[in-house]
């Protein structure tokens, strides 16, 4: 009977891993769960398809354009492009049967159906933290959000990275001084200037609108520099005395002295007046991550403080702050630059167990079940083919031990191991063996 | 600013759970997925969305009708409605890249637009195990599977289980020597005999249009009884010489042999000559997973053996065996059941160190540093509010202690520790309070 054969594949922008890349994704994946977790963050999973009128309560801008949306029967859905809005939509659901302040990862993956390019993803994972409060949320949250970022980087192996710290109000405060409007179009032109550089900011603002002095006067105070506790005084010395400026510096100082007390080096973060964060979203404390070997990377971990979570969903008042790791182009782009392990196994397995013949396999399923026991990930070869391919099998894996059983070994109730790497073999009780391993 | 309130809420029939049940569904999940590591399986993570040709290549049946399918710019897409198809056309398509046998787990979530209806559900996780041969692959991994079944139901804590074990040749040669010719609807109404009942079975194969003789034969062979020494015995003895039924018999025979060595214990399989799985996908041992004392849960983990994995991605012959858990179904089947756990806390957070107010929060944080650095998982609660709120929140979340910090501890660099279940509390060194939480 012929078939016709379909030809496999998998759409464009779907990250797809082979089994060793995968094992290495699903190692920083639980890494930074496992920091998530130690700072007692809850677990959360949601849908990965909403209603459309919850999805894009919102509405507007790019978001829409590139949503997944479809129909079945009369209902109109969507798949979520972010874990934010998820959160606000959960958040206001089950306010009730919540506690306050709200401490929730999630870890999943989002769709975007972007423009299909090298590096950009339209499904990824997402690794969101937050932080929900009642009504109220103490600043000194914006400072432990850095402290889970230093601890998530430090975990994952990285040493030279730096938080960028702003605070939006710093920012609108002084925009209102200087009569500037349009706001959020002034603060997404800020964001580009490591993108765009000096002149590309200039060019843009002015094509906003906005005077040469005043143009002027937001270069100079978004390239104040000096330590951090030099800029902050450059601020309190700009006298400012909107309250919105005031706030913002007030709420910068305590989250830059709290760090200290956190145990963040202070070689790992950094206040930076031109981080704005593009969306309207954010309304305090800001953040972004940057390895510092690899600027080009750009923001590996990015977020802050929002007034009002859920505003769309509930009449109740949730101010939050949180940060997220776009996990599937971080990977993307930690593998072109070479930073990603190169020696790791296509397995998760310790030890193959290679009966010689199929007269060894009982004795051998027993030695894998105790070794499994130890702890020691296992499995035995049982197709009947020669012991060279059985071994190749071993080789071709990466797997780092194989047990030999045959009839000697049997005998004796011992096994003979391996060492792929070194192809020293000895025969040892199997309590040694995994000794041996171990 | 008044803005239009959009009721926030699910999809029906998409699993949302609150923070007590994620956490204890996590905690099933992470087993199932320890157990599934042990035995060498490797992690595989595919796209949701697959090209629409690709994933209906099969084509026909319910399957099409359940299917999620939309189209963006010219793409016609879809969401994979299980696990299998997607590791079709992953080995299909990355066949040169990998090693065989390959084994494979993948956990993930499937979508079947299904009825709506009580324990059903149109997003749910599945839980798969599968070991692929190139060409072709030892009957030998038709028993590891089960013990794999055992394993990991052994290890979610489950004592009375039985996995009921058959093979589909055994009843295809059957079915072969009484010239019943449409098998797949025969195989059908077997499948349903714990469901229909005996004079269901039977008025259903009348239906299909057997005569009384033969429908007599076929009870008479799916009710043999007895030990599975006994039956192996019985289908022996029926005298039946078609290849294919020997073949079935030698399978089956084998599987449980060698259950002994993997270790599964006597009282957890049986081997069962109704069990058929609906599915004319499996050609050989087939598998059905039932708690003794909660039938009418149903199978909580079904799989089998199929001769050709990927026949619509390549001409590679790639016989497989494996199982899958439905856990989405089953956790809610739990549940329902009263079997979960009901004393879990809604929080994994082990201490919540409480400062008396805000000079105690620098202390408070080290406290919970040091903590943390010892495997401990503590939040510092900020909130200024008074003491008894912030041990309300403790006791809302059922965090079992909390560290109190006040100027005294400060002074005398310990901690106040308070067990939130038995009210007791002492104050000591941290060092002690790490050892009395352990």
């Amino acid at each position: 009977m012929s078939k016709d054969i379909v030809k496999p594949s998998t759409l464009p922008g779907f990250m797809e891993l082979l089994p060793k890349d995968q094992i290495l994704f699903n190692k920083i994946l639980d890494t930074i769960r496992k920091t998530y977790e130690e700072f007692g963050f809850i677990p959360l999973d949601t849908p990965l398809i909403e209603k459309s009128e919850v999805l894009l309560a919102k509405g507007g801008g790019e978001t829409e354009k590139q949503i997944y949306r479809f129909t079945k029967g009369d209902t109109d859905m969507a798949l979520r492009f972010d874990l934010t809005v998820p959160l606000a939509r959960y958040v206001a659901q089950h306010f009730s049967d919540l506690t306050f302040p709200f401490r929730r990862y999630h870890i999943g993956k989002v769709y975007r159906g972007e423009k299909s390019q090298r590096g950009r993803f339209r499904e990824f994972y997402q690794c969101d933290v937050d932080i929900i409060g009642n009504g109220k949320l103490s600043v000194i949250y914006d400072a432990e959000i850095v402290s889970i970022i230093y601890a998530t980087f430090n975990n994952l192996g990285f040493k030279d990275f730096t938080v960028r710290i702003n605070n939006r109000k710093i920012l609108n405060g002084f925009f209102a001084s200087l009569n500037v409007q349009n706001t959020v179009d002034v603060l997404r032109t800020i964001d580009k200037l490591e993108k765009i550089g000096e002149k590309g900011v200039i060019s843009e603002l002015k094509g906003i609108g906005l005077t040469e002095n005043t143009i002027d006067k937001i270069l100079n105070f978004i390239k104040i520099q000096g330590t951090n506790q030099e800029k902050l005084q450059a601020l309190k010395s700009l006298d400012m005395h909107t309250e919105v400026f005031q706030n913002g510096i007030d709420e910068l100082t305590t989250v830059i002295e709290y760090l200290n007390s956190f145990g963040v080096p202070e070689k790992n973060y950094m206040i930076d007046l031109t981080i704005a964060r593009g969306l309207d979203y954010y309304t305090g404390t800001v953040y972004e991550t940057f390895l510092d070997n690899y600027p080009e990377i750009g923001s590996v971990c990015s977020g802050g403080r929002y007034e009002n979570l859920a505003e769309y969903y509930t009449t109740q008042k949730l101010p939050g702050v949180g940060v997220s790791i776009g996990l599937t182009r971080l990977f993307y782009q930690l593998k072109e630059a070479g930073l990603l392990e190169s020696d790791t196994p296509s397995t998760l397995t310790k030890v193959l167990v290679v009966p010689m013949d199929a007269t060894c396999n009982e004795y051998s399923i027993k030695v894998a079940n105790t070794l499994r026991e130890s702890g020691i990930i296992s499995e035995v070869y049982f197709e009947e083919v020669k012991v060279g391919k059985k071994l190749n099998y071993a080789n071709k894996l990466d797997i780092p031990y194989v047990v030999l059983i045959g009839e000697d070994e049997i005998q004796r109730q011992m096994v003979s191991l391996k060492n792929m790497k070194t192809g020293y073999q000895e025969t040892l009780a199997i309590d040694e063996a995994i000794k041996s391993v171990k």
